[in-house]
């Protein structure tokens, strides 16, 4: 089934359920489209509907099906619509009406299934029997304002998904069942990884010990293997003058997306500090930490013997997202992104690009995703003015990304006119584990800030020539991978990933010491351990540190003081094993080692 | 001598710099006051004063000196003073002499010494001959305008400096010029460590990658040292909601040093993003981590168990220094707090106190300063009232600062009056190896943001306690940390903080691939390398890894390649020293681990 007839199915099963509503209740119809996955109807009725009630209008849906009601269409003059529906005390589908009279309609289309008639624009099936009784679901109750306005009375809608077929269906709420389950924000709540508070802001998030101790860890290791890959570290602040941004041209094609300026010296500052007020600054919140690479790389004079220059930094950029577009850690409005700018001659940018692809593979893979589909984005050949650059710099680079793309054998997919205005690119979707697609990696040449801050350094000849720039991220950012990780582990972080690896806990107050001695031990070996030693019983504490996803729980008492046997409890088992501490620590430190 | 008879040796200096400028060239008096260190005299003529003219001054000054005229004082009515100005067409001073008349003065003093009389308040030395001729020194020419006032006419000053010995200016040039040579602005320029450039902004710091690794290198010190010393990482946005920085009370008593808000939905970016005009937000960029901290300390209940709670933070944050004021790494605009706050319960304050000092003086000795001086900040007895919290959490914390410092045996200065608003605190300054004093490491207690965020933890008996709020930063900020480091090693760090720890440098063309094999070698011991097999000739190579201040320098020629015999250039000795590739291994390893 293609999806438009699923759509038009959708439609009517919002249909269906508002003559379910009118014929138990009397409800009166708002509007009822049909949405992503399912549909929903706005309803007036005195009677607040609960969950309860959810069942009773499914049974009714299913009797309407059953009932198999042909569904017909039939055209009216829009004055007849108007009093048809005010007659028939519709007064929502009336008002509507009237809209489309003052928009100049002159006739309106009503569908009918049995006892049910509504305004309507269709299409819809022929007959209600043409619904599977069991692929759809009523889902959610809320509240909604009449064409959403807050100034207008707020009305109910119900909420239901429909699929082509039963086990779709199932297959979908399984899915969501599980996601809901692995929703970062819940997580992130639960495990004390980190806050988004309206007293600072939304879309900035704050940071746990834990979640700040998880960051560390994945910053450490994304750092040492960036001096391995030949990469150095740089640093720029957050705010920088608001001309940069114009020579940069963020403020401008990009301006939308950023925090307005703070402006010193022109109101209430200029008084406070007592500078003058003719000395007026901008500064502007840094939305990308690009224009400041540019500077470093511009401090002094660059020859091709300085080239490649591959300068990373994970930079916090602040981007200003409308608030309905926030969501936990990954869309966000402070994000740190884990950037890198490469800068080279024409010669290198094959071999450049090469070593980008390996490393953006490489860490993928570490993090536990083996799956990821890859965009090829080009430019658009018949508009080829809107671009940065000239054809040459286009076609070679698009050739190029395209070479080793094929040299890798990345399975990608190649979307002409997708390109940025200022270089074509390559995209990392990685797959989590329920098979959601996140937006991760990427790799995108810049024909525009070479240009616009007239970056050059001195080839072999000694003539001044302009740089390949590669703008890269591994993770994207820190917030919106971690967030991914969160979900794709549930929480359950890989032994290395692991804030605490293992919980040492104590039966009773006499092996307290015995615990605190054992953790000083792993704490020698760099392994991360955190011992409760509190007053409750051990199947709580057990409890705790398995609703922690703590990777090893270590339980002393009176039979483990004496010796060097331990009883491990390990996280998704449930057996207890017994192992000897060296052979404990070994399996600890190869596991780490091997980052599974 | 005592100070002040040397402020009154260098006015007086001031006076016969002004007599031989008179006698040599006709100048007009300005001002010319004693300052630290020395002294200045502004005056007016129409020869252009140049560097060579100085020395015939600082002659004609030693024959004033020589002649030992006497230095006498009169009194004048002002009218006659204003009268007896213009007639020596003294302008200035005339002008000076209206204004105090235009106060309310009757009579003003001059003072003459042989052909030289002017009007001034006082004191002077007897004669001319009191003053050492061999222990002053005229430095620099300067223009000034009249009363400072860009309106007025732009007149000379010329700079001197003066000490009771000719000893102890001798010391001070030397020092001058070694701080010269130590200056961290010219030193990480020089060394590429890092950039401050005014199309970024003032006071904004950029890294190159040699001043990026250093910071990091640090940066992983510090957090490791924290992990150990039972602290856990937050971490924290850039910017706030303007209401967090009103209940903190920042906006309000510290606004003058903050950027001013950054405003949404107001003006032009409420149409930008089409978000609702009224939909108004502002945003202040962190001149401070705190805020922060508490929101994620009153995330969830607290109780006694949860106590202490340790949090540290490298936080970058922001504070609008006015641009007279900035300097370097020293006085920047932004810069990264090695934040830290402690929340604790009154029975464990001094606990805690007794661990950051130690932690503060571990950290310290660690960098290599074994100097510094202690101020203990106590509020002021007769002035309570301006202080938040109540007298007795003062009285408590003081006494326990106190306690602890004399325990701890710190050789501290007890400066009533000088507690912040918030809290009492201690405050190192560190001593760099000319004797400067830096301010650096800070302890304070805060009384405020405990009570305006209403933080609280269940005591041991269930009832709702305030806990105690501890400030603390080790380095003050990594930036002046590092610029004062640049300063006291003169750039020449320490090997375990060195961006490059060894450069290896082959003879000719045929021993590139040897050197890079050793610099592998090297890099599996975590020693960072760098090799030059550049066309240049071994000494050009030589000479260039000197100005990096790269600890050991390796050449590698025919002789090496044979053997595991290393010839070492070590930093700042003269003889090439010979060791095996394994000894020469384990003396770095050594090395760096002792931290020296």
């Amino acid at each position: 089934m293609n999806s438009k007839s699923m759509e038009i199915k959708r439609h009517s099963l919002s249909h269906v359920m508002m003559q379910a509503l009118e014929r138990l209740y009397g409800a009166v119809p708002g509007v009822g489209p049909a949405i992503e996955n399912g549909f929903y109807h706005d309803f007036d009725v005195e009677r607040q509907i609960t969950e309860e009630d959810l069942l009773k209008i499914e049974e009714e849906m299913k009797k309407i099906i059953k009932e198999d009601l042909s569904v017909d269409k039939k055209i009216m003059p829009i004055d007849e619509a108007i009093k048809f529906l005010k007659d028939k005390k519709y007064i929502y589908t009336a008002e509507l009406a009237e809209d489309l009279k003052e928009e100049g309609e002159t006739e309106v289309s009503f569908y009918q299934q049995g006892d049910f008639i509504n305004m309507c624009k269709g299409p819809h099936i022929k007959s209600t029997g043409e619904i599977n009784s069991a692929s759809f679901k009523l889902t959610k109750i809320a509240g909604a304002y009449w064409k959403s306005d807050e100034k207008n009375k707020m009305i109910q809608r119900i909420y239901g998904i429909a699929f082509e077929t039963k086990d779709k269906l199932e297959r979908y709420l399984k899915t969501q069942e599980e996601a809901e389950k692995r929703d970062h924000r819940k997580l992130g709540k639960d495990l004390e990884l980190f806050l988004i508070d309206p007293s600072v802001g939304m879309g900035l998030p704050l940071w746990h010990p834990k979640g700040a101790l998880l960051w560390r860890i994945i910053e450490d290791f994304w750092h040492r293997e960036h001096l391995k890959n030949g990469y150095e570290l740089v640093r720029s602040p957050h705010i920088g003058s608001r001309k940069l941004w114009e020579t940069s041209g963020h403020w401008g094609f990009y301006s939308e997306s950023m925090y307005p300026p703070i402006e010193i010296g022109s109101s209430l500052n200029a008084i406070q500090t007592g500078e003058k007020s003719d000395a007026k600054e901008e500064y502007l919140i840094k939305p990308m930490n690009c224009p400041f690479h540019t500077i470093l790389y511009k401090s002094r004079p660059r020859s091709y013997r300085d080239l490649p220059v591959r300068w990373a930094e994970a930079g916090t950029v602040y981007r200003y997202e409308k608030s309905g577009e926030l969501s936990g850690l990954t869309r966000v409005r402070g994000f740190t992104q884990d950037d890198a700018h490469i800068i080279c001659a024409k010669s290198q940018v094959k071999k450049e690009l090469a070593k980008v692809i390996d490393f953006i593979e490489f860490m993928l893979k570490t993090f536990g995703f083996n799956e990821y589909k890859i965009y090829l984005s080009l430019r658009d050949p018949a508009n080829s003015k809107k671009y940065a650059g000239n054809s040459e710099g286009w076609d070679f680079t698009q050739k190029v990304l395209e070479e080793v793309a094929q040299e890798k054998k990345l399975d990608y997919v190649k979307e002409e006119g997708e390109a940025a205005f200022y270089g074509p690119k390559i995209d990392f979707k990685i797959k989590d584990v329920l098979g959601r697609e996140w937006q991760c990696s990427t790799l995108q040449f810049d024909f525009n800030l070479p240009e616009r801050f007239d970056m050059v350094f001195t080839n072999e000849k000694g003539k001044k020539e302009r740089p390949y720039m590669l703008h890269r991220a591994l993770f994207g950012s820190f917030e919106r991978f971690i967030g991914v990780l969160i979900e794709h582990y549930a929480g359950a972080f890989p032994l290395w990933l692991s804030p605490i690896q293992i919980k040492i806990i104590s039966v009773g107050e006499k092996h307290a010491e015995h615990c605190q001695k054992l953790a000083d031990e792993f704490k020698q070996h760099e392994i991360r351990v955190e011992v409760d030693n509190s007053n409750e019983t051990v199947g709580k504490k057990i409890r705790k540190a398995k609703t922690e996803k703590v990777p090893y729980v270590l339980v002393i008492g009176d039979k483990e003081m004496g010796t060097d046997r331990l009883r491990v409890n390990i996280r998704g088992e449930k057996d207890i094993a017994e192992m000897g501490k060296n052979e404990f620590m070994e399996k600890m430190v190869e596991e780490i080692k091997k980052k599974k």
